[in-house]
């Protein structure tokens, strides 16, 4: 928290923020210049993930949900390579229009997930910007005792598998868009939670790490996220696109426009988990589902090559046009 | 690095900022979701800070100079408790005008600043936005053998002590808005390049860690950072306006406007520590001044009670208007 602050900034750090810090294991209320902690030998794990406003979420999206998804995208990307998330530190940059209740909402709940996620808030920065409200949140974890699970460990012939269902959020995003007026209520809520409100896997994450031979979040859409794999790995994958488990929303709404599978397999924000595992692993991973009651399903296969192939159950090939992002 | 992000910025990460981190101890390349780094049972010290277009910096600053002023300010809270830099994540919101070049220019500068202070960049973070470019950067670190330096410590009768010269930025911040335009060419340069290049007084503040009783770095203004270590010390402070170390050039636009101490005392932005040591320490703080060569000067004394008293050295009080933030 250093350079020039107003002093409504230090008021509102006070007010709002220093109380989630003071039970941390950091800097308890966050009045020194940088957090401290003390780590036993540990492997650290750090991501840092922004959102802003209009780009990421709704202007008028609930302070609340803000606060937690912030939280949770990044929670996503230590639950991605199985590590068990500690401490974070929280940058905002507010507009005018952000209110002390604006504040408040977004502190409490923040301070909901950090308590059920078990993370501490240890430090950031409050800056003003005649922009829109941009936020960054930068997470520090600890590697498993198993490690990290990674990238660039798929093989040739392994299994890839995904966790939960796939396509909800993009499809949720479309609701908020007022596509999609066909569907029903509940199911219109349902897609629209899977967007709003993402359930980072930590401890499928965790568990995969002494399991799965790579694995990744999908934040980008399976076809991308499987692909950065693969490129990782110098492999291809082949998926079949009538195993990739969908949620009873999901299914009527592409039930009414088979378009909508294209969105489903490159549609970004599910945060669920893809991963390969060489076949042996079978066992062991359904069992694994069943401990932690999330459901894995094995949607193809590594292959030779390069890029990721999609099939649609009849032996046809579904070619995606927004698969995109294979330059990183 | 997780949510949809567009192939633009992927193939911007891949070609500005992937070669800064391929030398790095954490995630080569930045192809995983988040960096790893073994710590062998070591003090972790961690910050964040954020910087906004036409808010902390002009729109048209250099970009090599905007990224060391952004690793700068963030070097210079690690330097404040004394601890040593290694790693860094950087997130960066990016409006449609930031070009290529732009960011050719930043990374160039980044690195230049990466190599010099010994800092790895691990990961971070890039997305679009409709508002300014703004930046944040979170840099971690680890506390020196004897520990890290608080706002703490300060006992009644401990010396008060800066480092460097006060006011410089603070006045450069004028001289760049086109005030002062009675100085000369160079005194002006001076001031200026001290407000965009502030150079974080990381061995000081190492050395400090076990010499000082409390210590910060002024990042809000000499006045309010001591009323910083005063509140959080449970104490007061008396300062001597007169011994106030001030570079020539400051001085120099001193004297054509005395009306100018206020800015000088109250200004931030210096990014020099400001510390406090028990009188019989004297001697060794000299001695670590001219070790490092930089000036360490006494300017007051911990007293009873609380806040800051400036004196002005023939036994008037100078009372600023513009102290503030006392509320932290």
């Amino acid at each position: 928290m250093s350079h020039k602050t107003d002093g409504n900034e230090f008021d509102r750090i006070s007010r709002f923020f220093a109380p989630l810090a003071s039970a941390g294991e950091g800097a308890p209320g966050l009045t020194n210049d940088a957090a401290l902690f003390e780590t036993a030998g540990a492997r650290l794990v750090v991501t840092a993930d922004a959102l802003v406003a209009g780009v990421h979420f709704p202007e008028k999206e609930s302070p609340e949900l803000i606060a937690k998804k912030l939280l949770r995208v990044n929670l996503s990307d230590l639950a991605a390579m199985g590590a068990v998330p500690h401490a974070c530190l929280l940058v905002l940059a507010l507009p005018k229009e952000v209110d002390d209740d604006w504040l408040e909402a977004f502190s409490a709940g923040l301070g909901e997930d950090l308590g059920a996620f078990g993370v501490a808030l240890v430090g950031g920065d409050m800056v003003a910007t005649p922009g829109p409200l941009t936020l960054s949140l930068t997470l520090l974890g600890e590697a498993g005792e198993e490690g990290v699970m990674t990238r660039s460990g798929a093989r040739l012939g392994d299994m890839v598998l995904v966790s939960g269902t796939i396509g909800d959020a993009t499809l949720g995003l479309k609701v908020m868009n007022g596509e999609l007026a066909g569907l029903d209520e509940t199911a219109a809520g349902f897609l629209s939670a899977r967007y709003r409100l993402p359930e980072p896997r930590l401890e499928l994450g965790r568990r995969l790490a002494g399991m799965a031979s790579a694995g990744m979040d999908i934040s980008d859409g399976l076809v991308a996220d499987l692909g950065h794999i693969c490129e990782a790995s110098s492999v291809g994958a082949g998926i079949d696109a009538s195993r990739v488990p969908l949620s009873p929303a999901a299914r009527t709404a592409l039930v009414s426009d088979l378009s909508l599978m294209e969105a489903i397999l490159s549609g970004g924000d599910d945060y669920e988990l893809v991963f390969t595992a060489v076949p042996g692993r079978e066992p062991e991973i359904t069992a694994l589902g069943e401990a932690i009651g999330l459901q894995l399903t094995a949607v193809g296969t590594i292959l030779e090559g390069e890029g990721v192939r999609v099939e649609d159950g009849h032996g046809g090939e579904i070619v995606l046009n927004h698969t995109g992002y294979k330059h990183f």
